[in-house]
C-alpha cells in the first residue's frame, strides 16, 4: 500500500505542469535511438499517449534515412551524398517514399494505436499539408548543384492536423511533400518539424536526438547548456562550438523561435521517457533554445 | 536522473486507466478523517484535480455534521436526534445552511482553485439541481415522526452540471435542497451523491470513509472484502455483518448499482491518494460493491 | 373584458423597450429596504425574472452588512470601523462569509427559483469568477491601516456568468473573492457590481438604495437630478453636494462609465417595481449618471 | 409614479403565462376585422411582437377573399362560388396570387417590421414549404366538380420556418401552393393554418374571426362556450349547433388536435388585443376546443 | 457509349471553374429576353441550379417593368416618366408591388422549385433585408422634381440572405424596399443587384442583358469588349461611347468594384446559357468591368 | 459559341442525377486497367473530384496485386498462392504493406491533389478505422491451411471517415488493417470496399473491373445484365455462370445488399469516365446488383 501512496504521490507532482500545457501544441522531431531501439521507442510512444491524454495536442515526425538506405542496398542502389544530403534520383524517391511512408509511418502508427492511442499516419501530400518546392544548393563557386528530388517546404495548410486534433487522433507525419510541380520530394524531417511547429504556431518543437544537448565546451561532456540564447547559439555556430548535423537542428530551432513557436528543445532521446522528462520536470532535460 | 526516469514509468502505467475513464463522470462523497484532516484534504483535492485533467468529470458532494454542531453549540442550540437524524427546525436548518454553503461548501472551492482547479460550489437550490420533499419517519408503531426539515431529494435536474463540466469545471455540491412547498431541506450527503450519481448515469460512485471497507468478519480487520454483490450485501444487512452508518451507504450503494451507475465503492479515506489508488490501479481499494 | 383589455395595452407599450434591450447585459446591486422588505423583495424577483423572459441577461449582486453584524452579535463579537469599513479578522470573515454565501445569497437564489426562475448562487470564488487583493488604506499621515480581510477586485474572468446566461441562469453574486495570497476577501457589493459590469462591458448598472436618487440641492427632497454628467458629479462630490455612503455607489458610476458601460443608475429601492420602471419608461426613475 | 407602479404590476401578473409559451409554437390564423380595421391590425401585430419578443415562435397564415374580389371586380373578372369555394381559373388564381404574395401579405411584413419586428412574407411556394393536390368536390349524385385551381395541403415540409425562427424572424404566410403537376392553387387560409400547426408540432393553434366563439345555444350571444371538447363539437355539427363558416374551423381545430397540436382556439378578433388575452389570462378569450 | 463518354468529357472540363466557384457568391440581375423568353427562361433557372448544386451562392435579382405596365393599362392606369423613371403614385406602387412580389417573383420561385431547387421569393422589405430612402432627382436648373414612391437602397442587412444559403436556398429578390417613413419604394433592379453584391462581398455581379457586351466601335457589332477597365468605362460615359439604358448598369459595376465585388459582367440574356458560359469558360462571353 | 452551348445543354443534363446523389456516399473500390492506364488513371481521378465537387462523398478502395509482385520479385522474393490468395509471410507482408500503403496510395493521393483536390491516404490501422483478424481457410478435408497475414475485416469504426468528408476531403484507403494480435494484415480489396459501404450505411458500392459486367450467357459478351438480382445472382454462382474472380466480387455485393447499401455495381473501368456514366445516366453501365 505504501508504495503506491508513493506513486500516487509521484502523479500529483505532476500537476502544475498538465496545467500549464493543457491544450497547448507540441510538435516532436523523432528519429535516432528512439526510433531504432525497440524499448526506448515503446517508451516514446507511452510518454506521447500520456500527453495526448493529459490534453496536448501532439504531432510525430518522423524520418528514417537508415531504412531507406536499409531497402535501397537490398534492390541495389547506391545513393551519393552532398553536403550529407542524399541525391534523389527518381527511383530512389520512389523507394525513400514507400520505406518512409508504407514503412517506418505506418509502424509507428500500429504502435500507438496498440497502445490504446488513435494515430493517423500521413504525409505532407495529404490533405494538401505541405508544399514543397526543389532545393537549390550552390558549392563554393556559386554553382548550383542537382541534388534530385530533395526540396524544402514552402507552405503548410495546417487545418488537417487541427481537424485531427479535435477528433483526439495524433498524427504521424512521414517528411515527404509534393511541389508545385507535382513530383515527390524528400524533406529533411527536422525541417519539416520546423515548418509544422511553426503554422501550428506551436508551444513546443522537441528534436528526440542521440546527444545530450548542446555542450558549453565541446569536449567536456559534463558541460551541457541547460539554456542556450538565440544570439549564443549563432555565435557558436559561427566559432564551430555547434557543428555537424547539429547546425540544422539548432537553425531550426532559431527559425522556429524567431516566427512565434514558444520554446525549442533538443534533447537526448536515449533517456527513457525523455519526451515526459522534459514536459513534466521543471529541469527538463537537455538543451533549450530560447529567444 | 534514474529517480525522475522511475517515476516517468510510474506515470506511464496510469495510461490504461486513464484510457478507462477518459470522458466518464465520478461521483464522489466527500466526508470524515478526509475532509478534517489538513494534510489529507490537500491530497483528495489534488486527486480530484488530476482526474479532472485526465478527462473525468468529477462531482463532489459534502455534508458537514460536526461544523454544524459546533456552530450551533456556539449560538446555544442543543439538537435531538431521531435514528441518527438531527431534529431541524427552521433555526437550525438556517445555520446548517449557513455552514455547509457558506462556510464548507466555500472553503472546498478555494482549496481546489487554489491548486489551479476551476471548481463551483453550489447547493441542490442553485439552477434547480435537486428538488426535495419532507422525509417521513414512522416509528415501531407506524406512527410518524416530525424530523422538522429534513428531506430527500425527489427529482434530480442534472444540466447544470453538465454545463459546468463542459466549461471545465469541478462542481461542489453541498448537500441542500429546496422543497415543492418552497422550504429548505437539510439531505444527507450519501443520498445526495446516490441521486446525482443516477441522474449523470455515472462511471463510479465512491464514498470516502473513515473504515477500511466492508468486512467479511466483522471482528477481524484482515477480511477486507473487496469485492461484494448486491445479494451479498444485502444478507449481510439483514444478518447484521453490516451494521450502523454503513447500512445507508451500502444501501446507497445498491440503489446506485440498480439505476444504472456502473461501479460503487466504500473506500477509507484515511489513506492518502485514496482517490487515485481506487481509479489508477487494478485492484483498487476499500470494498466495491456491484450487482 | 375592458380591464383585461387595458392591460394589454400597457404590455403592449413595453414593446419599445423590449426591444432596445433584447440582449443586452444589465447588473444590479442590491441592497437596502428592497432586499429587507419582504414585499419590495417579492417585487424585485419578479422584476428579474421579467426582465429575463423578454431576452436581458440580469446578474445580481448582494452585500449583507446587516445581517453580518447581526449574526456576529449572536457570537458575542463587536466589529470596529475606519472610515465606514468594517476591520475584519479572520473569524469576522468566515462569519461574513457564512451569513453571504450560506444564507442571503441562497434566500435570493431560493425566491427566484419558487418564482419559476433558474437562479445560481455563487461568489467570487467560484470558476475563479473575481481575484481580490488586500485594500490598502492610508490615514491622513499617509500611515497605512489595517483592516483585514477587507479587499478590492484586481481582475473578473466573466466566462462563467456567459455560460449561465447561455443556459438560461439568474447569477447572483455574494460580494467575497480570493485573493493571490489564498485568504478569503470580503468586498464592498458596490464595487463588485461596478467591476462585473465592466467586465461583462453591460448595457446598464443600477444600484437599488434607499434614497431616491442624486438631489440638485441637499435640501430639497423635491429637486431630483434625472441625469447627472461625470463632470457635475466630480464637482458635486468635490463641493460636498453628494457626500457620506453616496460618494461610492456614485464614483462606482463615474469609473464603471469611463470603462465601457452604457448608463450607470442610483434609483429608490423603496418604490415597487423600480427595477421595471426604470428599463420600461421613457423617463426612468432615479438619477443616471452618464459621460 | 403610482400610475407607473400599477403599470408594473400589471406586467408582473404576465409571468407564469410567459413562462409556460417560452420557446413553444404558436400557429395564427388572421382573418376578418382584424386584418380589415386599421386599428385593430395594429393592435394585432403588436401583440405578435410581444408574443416574439417573450420567446414564442409565431407564425401567421393569412387569405385575402375580400380584396381578391375587390382587383378581380376592378379587372372586370366575376368568381362563381361552390359551397362557398371560388371557382378559380387560371386568370383568376394569377390575380389572388398577385393579391395575396404581393399585396396582403407585403402589407403585414411592412407592418410588423415598422413597429421593429423581422418579418419574412412567403408563400407556401417557397422552399417548398408546402405541397398542394387539387381538391376534388363531388356533388349529391358524387359527380365530380371542377373548381379549378382550388387545392388542399397534402405535404409540409416545416424546415424554413425553423430557421426563420432561429434567426428571430416571424413567418407570414399567403395561403397558396404548388402542386405536383407544377401548377399554382389557392389554398383556404383555416386549412392551412392548421397543416402547419401540425407539422410544427404547435402549442396552439389560433383563429382570429368576427364571432365570439361557439354558442351552447346558437339563438343566446351570452351562452359562449369557453372550452368544447371534441366530441361535444362533432355533435354540435351534426345537431346544425355549429353551422356554415364555422363548419371549417372547428373541423380544423378537430384534426389538429387529433394530430397533436396541443390547443387549439376559436376567439374573437374584434376584441382589441385578443391574441394577448388569450395567451396571457387564465380565463383566456372565445372557445378553446380540445381532445 | 462514345456519345456518353465525350459528354462525360465536357463534364469534366468544368472542374477548374467549379475549383474556382466553391463557396463563392454570385449575385444575378435578372431581365430583359432571358426572362421573357419561356425556353430561355427555363435554361436560366437550370443554369442557376447547377451553379447552386457545385456550391455557389447564387442570388437573383429581378425587376418587372414591362409587366407591371401591361397591368396598369389593364387597370387604366397610364404612367409618366422622366429621365426613364417611372412617376410612382401610390397607386401605381401598390400594383408595381403586386406584379414583382406576388406574380414575378413568385413564377421565378415555382420554375426553381418545379425543376428540383429550393427558391425563397422575398423583397427588400422581408427580415428587413434592404432600407430606401426616396431618390432625389434635380433638372438642368436644380430644380427637384418628384418621381414620387421610387427609391434608392441606402442600408443592406445581408443575414437573412446568408442563413437562406446555409439553408441550400435560392433568394429570388423583388426589388422593391420600405423606407425608414414607412412607404414602399419602387428600386431599380441593377441597383438593388449592386447593393446587394456589396453586401455580400460578392465574387460576381452579372447583368442578364439584351445586348452583347460593350463595343469598342458603338457601330460596329464585330468590336465587342471582353474586358474593360473602369477607367476606360469612365471614359466611354463621358464621349459617348456607352449610353441610354447601358450606363446605369455600367455604373453599377464600376459602384461595385470599386466597393469589393470581384467582378462584373454585362452579358448577353439572349444567348442560351449564357450565366454557364460565362462561369464555366475561360473566354467567358459579354463584357467583363474589371479594376 | 454554338459549341459551348451544346456543352452547356450537356451539364444540365446532369442535374437529376446531382440532385439524387447530393450528401450521399459512394465507396470506389479500385483497380484492374483503371488503376494501371495512365490515361484511365486520369479520368478516374477526375471522375471522383467532379463527384465530390457535386456534394457526393467519395471513398476510394484500392488493392495493389501486380505491383506487390513485381517489387517482391525485384528482391528475390516469389509467392504461393492458394485458392488465389497469396501466401503471406511477415517479409512478403511489409513489402505489401510498403507497396499498397507507400507507393500506389500515395500515388494516387498525388494525383487526385494535382488535379485540385483534398486526399488523404490511409489504411485500416489510421485512426483504428478497420480491425482484422487471420483468415482461416479449410481444405476440402477441413483442415486448416496457414496463409500467413491475410486477414478478414472483423469490425470498422467509420468516424475517421465521415470526419475526413466533412473537412472536403477524399479518403483513400489502402486494403491493410491491424489484428487485435497487433499484426498487420492483408486484406482484399474488394472485402474492404464492401466492409466499408456497410458501415457507412453506402448509397453505391461501384467496382471497376476489366470486364463489362456479368453477361446473360457466358459465351455471348452482348449478353450483358444490366439488372441482376441477389437470387439470380446466387443462382448463376451455384450453376457456375458466375465464375473465377467474378464470384468474391458478387459475394461482395449480395453481402453490402443485405446489409443495407442501397446499389452494388460492377463496372468496366476500361471504358474512359465509367464512374461518371454509372452516376450521371439513366442506363448506367455494367450490371448493377438488387435486393
Amino acid at each position: 500500500m505504501n508504495g503506491a501512496i508513493k506513486k500516487a504521490d509521484i502523479l500529483i507532482e505532476t500537476l502544475p505542469y498538465i496545467r500549464n500545457f493543457y491544450g497547448k501544441t507540441v510538435v516532436i522531431k523523432y528519429g535516432g535511438s528512439a526510433m531504432l531501439n525497440c524499448e526506448l521507442k515503446e517508451k516514446v510512444i507511452k510518454d506521447l499517449l500520456l500527453m495526448r491524454y493529459v490534453g496536448i495536442n501532439v504531432v510525430l515526425v518522423h524520418g528514417g534515412g537508415p531504412e531507406i538506405s536499409s531497402i535501397l542496398k537490398k534492390v541495389g542502389k547506391h545513393s551519393k551524398f552532398i553536403n550529407g544530403l542524399r541525391v534523389t534520383d527518381k527511383e530512389t524517391m520512389e523507394i525513400a517514399e514507400m520505406v518512409l511512408a508504407g514503412k517506418i509511418n505506418k509502424e509507428i502508427v500500429a504502435l500507438i494505436n496498440k497502445n490504446g492511442g488513435k494515430a493517423v499516419g500521413i504525409t505532407g501530400k495529404d490533405g494538401n499539408l505541405a508544399k514543397a518546392k526543389k532545393m537549390v544548393l550552390t558549392n563554393d563557386m556559386s554553382e548550383p548543384t542537382d541534388l534530385g528530388f530533395v526540396g524544402e517546404i514552402c507552405e503548410v495548410n495546417p487545418q488537417l492536423l487541427k481537424t485531427l486534433f479535435d477528433d483526439g487522433c495524433i498524427p504521424v507525419i512521414a517528411s515527404i511533400a509534393m511541389g508545385e510541380d507535382g513530383e515527390t520530394y524528400n524533406i529533411n524531417a527536422d525541417h519539416m518539424a520546423q515548418e509544422l511547429a511553426i503554422a501550428l504556431k506551436a508551444e513546443k518543437l522537441v528534436f528526440l536526438t542521440d546527444v545530450e544537448g548542446i555542450l558549453e565546451d565541446y569536449n567536456n561532456p559534463d558541460s551541457l547548456l541547460s539554456v542556450l540564447t538565440v544570439k549564443d547559439a549563432l555565435e557558436k555556430i559561427k566559432n564551430g562550438g555547434i557543428s555537424g548535423g547539429m547546425i540544422p537542428k539548432v537553425e531550426a530551432c532559431i527559425k522556429s523561435i524567431k516566427q512565434g513557436v514558444r520554446r525549442t528543445h533538443i534533447i537526448d532521446g536515449r533517456i527513457p521517457h525523455s519526451l515526459l522528462l522534459e514536459i513534466f520536470t521543471d529541469k527538463g532535460i537537455g538543451t533549450m533554445v530560447i529567444e
